[in-house]
């Protein structure tokens, strides 16, 4: 490869009332906001020195318009896209001042039907990280992954693997050797993209890190005493996927987001990936809980990068099964 | 009233597997074993100078036989005897010689059927509070109260409160007025114990006090390690009631402890109790998720203080409602 | 005793510059201010359902006025107030009408000189224990005790302890048996006043509870963040003595704040006092962390209840020592 | 260059007493030991799959023999020794049946004088990250870093940074603009080693990784409670540069361990090094603490990978400064 995707960067996400979202975002869970206007809110945590991982823009419907990374250098973005218009996915370049903050990007549809997006360049902002006189709510400290459904994990794993040189770190299998999950990452943590059989493409959560796990238990009765008790979805719990301690949550669109801590480093290019069976009860949750019906079922329709119209998800490839004691 | 009740001090409870029972007590949850033999294990908490406060029995099947409290001294206790017997309650003295550490004692089936025993002495051993070298698991520091299930929420509260002096810090009431449950106590915290609507009488569950939230996470994190990830039934949570910090877990026996943080301080005589209506959904898990059945359905049996036979439980005066928002 | 003393109540502090006060309380430490005017800043705890537990007036130069005490009922406010009088120690009566939110009190020099007040009633306001949207800061829960200095603390033990009833939890003797410092409590935790050998009378701090161990270490974030780096004097560490995580601010007016955490249950009258040799190195710090001159030398001026002025403090009756070891 | 070193990998220490040394790191800090021989205690942490982080080996005097990194490949440390070879700085291999559990490896004094030693082989153990039933005292997760003193911090840093590729995360400055210290890093956290003006080449100290902040508090208690109260030498506190959460401790041998937690990603190529000034109160202590004298001038003597004999340090290229308010 002659290029470097660093990590996960931002989501632009289309909601539908920014007055709501701001308040979730901004004053309950503790996001920064760098800077809004009457389409757009633009939101980072308080470790970004980068202007936003979170664009929100105004919208008819809820949907995710692009899943960004970003890569080491504009030399290496084009290398990437002529690697992506190679392969016929045709990739189309965004120009700089069409988009507030961030450089030359350009947009793709994977293979799976997700909307991707990739640039080299963001305007620096102030970094946040000590000061704790502005910390609140779930002190949000920066974008950490995606997850993605998609209806063909295999094709999905050999695309960011073999292609775009993502590792795995843990990985989900039926007892018949299929692939069920990929966990894959750049940085060098446990993910910057999840891949979960399932109806797709669809975006499932998008992760955010917190600088320690009372932080997430205090989110929970900060978005309690808020009034947003009904958006939180599922967790506190302890992953044994990752081993993240984290609590999954719904924003007022919907999109579902992720509080998350405590996973661990992945910098050996040795790491022997963590094998799961489908049906270990501590896979998805270490303690045993049942995640609900909405968590599996549930997720974001994603947006074609050339036509902006819903991708209609399609059935999985591996038959759905979510067993009682699968949980 | 001539007579002070400390707080509760010790629950002796009926197992069928004193060799499970330790390995969940005292290797996974970090419970002090004070001693034990062939019949008995007497557990207490890192900050408690006495004896034990929780002492499992071997028996053919699982069964509370006392709910104990600690009276201010032999004086009081004789009162109190009395107080009992002018109320044809019929106590019976326990004595000194015939239970390892406790002074004279005397037991008694309160109105609801419960069996409580009373004491005023218990030998004295050492604290372990600053020994952190042999903290573990939850790190439990101490008991801190019972939760009964009665049929009559009422009558017993008018008997604790009314008879023996309790104070009552939260209440749950039913639209039409009627009292579902009642947190009473003696210790200047939320609760000694609290009378549920329920079948009843029978043990719901005892409370032990943690340093902190995080041991509580520690606690369900070494119990999946252990192998006891079904055991964890509720939670974590926080209690809209109580402003506790909570987890509730099945012993072996199926008995239920919850480990508990983070209520608040209760010495004020003219504290205003705090009324919950019943279809609050903040009340039982102020973040909003819901317990599962069990919870509402299960719980230990007691035992006659007289035959040492279960008693029956009885119908709950009020209809038994979980409706699905209540949680 | 026909009287019931509850607990540490509240303080009321003379300070220069009230704007600057508020910034330093409010703002960063996270206390909440139920009334302010020109004159007084009137502060709460998150847990405390009374109007205040700290009031800072407006004066020329920082002081202690009063350190106040909740008595059980008026009726037995009376009969402490006749039982000060019976020792010649001409308690005066304040009137309801004279202080914001404060029932009739009156005030008292005690034999050490420190200027006491109690009352049975304070004015009730709203509760904010659950409302986590509000929490900042150190999180302040409640306050919790004082700790003053005084030169013969033998004499103030025998005051309160055999006079006024409060029970001891812990003490510090000299190698030849002097009493050096105690712990002194109604309520059911460490202290609601601990005495100490020094230059006196003087107010060494008050003490305010945080829910746990993680707010303490955010509060002094957050100091530091504020510019307020140098206002932290000693801490964060354990304390041998009572078991508690501390840390100690100086405000900007040099009164000195003692954050705490995790002591633990005295609810039992045979709790046995723990003692503490003078040259334990765990005894102050656990950790065996030497604390600054500072803390050992400097205290707040007290007043004359009935002059207003400061009281002139005392050479302490043991020689003032601090060996290297003594931390 | 065409090799990649990965991360700080591990130290080899001498010490005087392995027994101590194995009731330090292993009883009351939390280590896993992996293997133990009469000479060789190998310690690693809970999140480590690799065979161990910390090899003590038994000698007649403290000393560091080696400070070791890992590389990306057998290929890749091939080139790394001849990189070192063209420079005059006479590598030599170390084969891999002279050392346990690690591949081929060579070893180096770098122009500082410090002892390097790269290899990219180590024997896989059992990871034990979600052993949460094992987890005691610190619960120590991983090696993150080295800390030396040596007498050119500039000629280290072009070394590091021009030569063997680490990126800069932080540094300090002297009002004149020389560089006093940088935190220079590989993975992708604030440093894999630092270098500070002082006599050298010394080590300084060794970073270990912790879950939380909690986990620190915890093992200061531990310490304090196993009697290893003076063995604490500085903090906790929070490091203004990297913003980690410390505490510093020294072992039975005098080494220095750094226990951590709370440092950020450092992912992206265009990251700004973040400048501190040498006289910035916050850049060492956030919180405004001093360090003691010791923490300044006491640092590990460091052997010569040829003759094996200590390296006489040198006095620093800068003045040493240590004005009081520099803390």
């Amino acid at each position: 490869m002659a290029f470097s995707i660093i990590r996960a960067a931002r989501a632009v996400l289309h909601v539908t009332d920014l007055a709501a979202a701001r308040d979730f975002y901004e004053r309950v869970l503790g996001f920064v906001v760098t800077e809004a206007d009457e389409g757009h809110l633009y939101l980072r945590g308080l470790e970004e020195y980068q202007h936003h991982s979170l664009l929100l823009k105004k919208a008819d419907r809820p949907a995710v318009e692009a899943i960004s990374y970003k890569v080491g250098s504009e030399r290496e973005l084009e290398e990437l896209y002529r690697w992506f218009a190679a392969r016929q996915l045709e990739p189309k370049w965004v120009d700089a001042r069409s988009q507030r903050a961030v450089g030359r990007a350009f947009r793709v549809q994977d293979p799976s039907g997700l909307p991707l997006e990739f640039f080299a360049q963001m305007t620096a902002v102030e970094r946040l990280l000590q000061r704790y006189d502005l910390y609140r709510g779930a002190r949000v400290q920066r974008i950490d992954h995606f997850n993605c459904m998609v209806a063909d994990v295999q094709q999905a794993y050999d695309f960011y693997v073999h292609g775009l040189g993502f590792a795995c770190s843990e990985y989900t299998e039926t007892k018949d050797g299929k692939l069920w999950a990929a966990w894959l990452h750049r940085k060098q943590n446990v993910h910057d993209v999840a891949m979960m059989n399932g109806k797709g493409p669809r975006l499932h959560h998008i992760g955010f890190w917190l600088p320690d796990p009372l932080s997430l238990i205090h989110a929970c009765d900060v978005l309690a005493a808020s009034g947003y008790g009904a958006h939180i979805e599922r967790g506190p719990g302890r992953h044994g996927l990752s081993n993240a301690f984290f609590v999954y949550l719904r924003d007022p669109d919907g999109h579902r987001i992720e509080l998350y801590n405590g996973d661990y480093l992945t910098s050996d290019p040795d790491f022997p990936p963590i094998r799961w069976d489908l049906d270990d009860p501590r896979r998805q949750t270490f303690w045993g809980h049942a995640a609900p019906d909405s968590w599996f079922e549930e997720a974001s329709v994603v947006l074609d990068v050339h036509s902006g119209q819903p991708v209609e998800p399609k059935e999985p490839a591996l038959a759905k099964v979510k067993p009682t004691f699968l949980i």
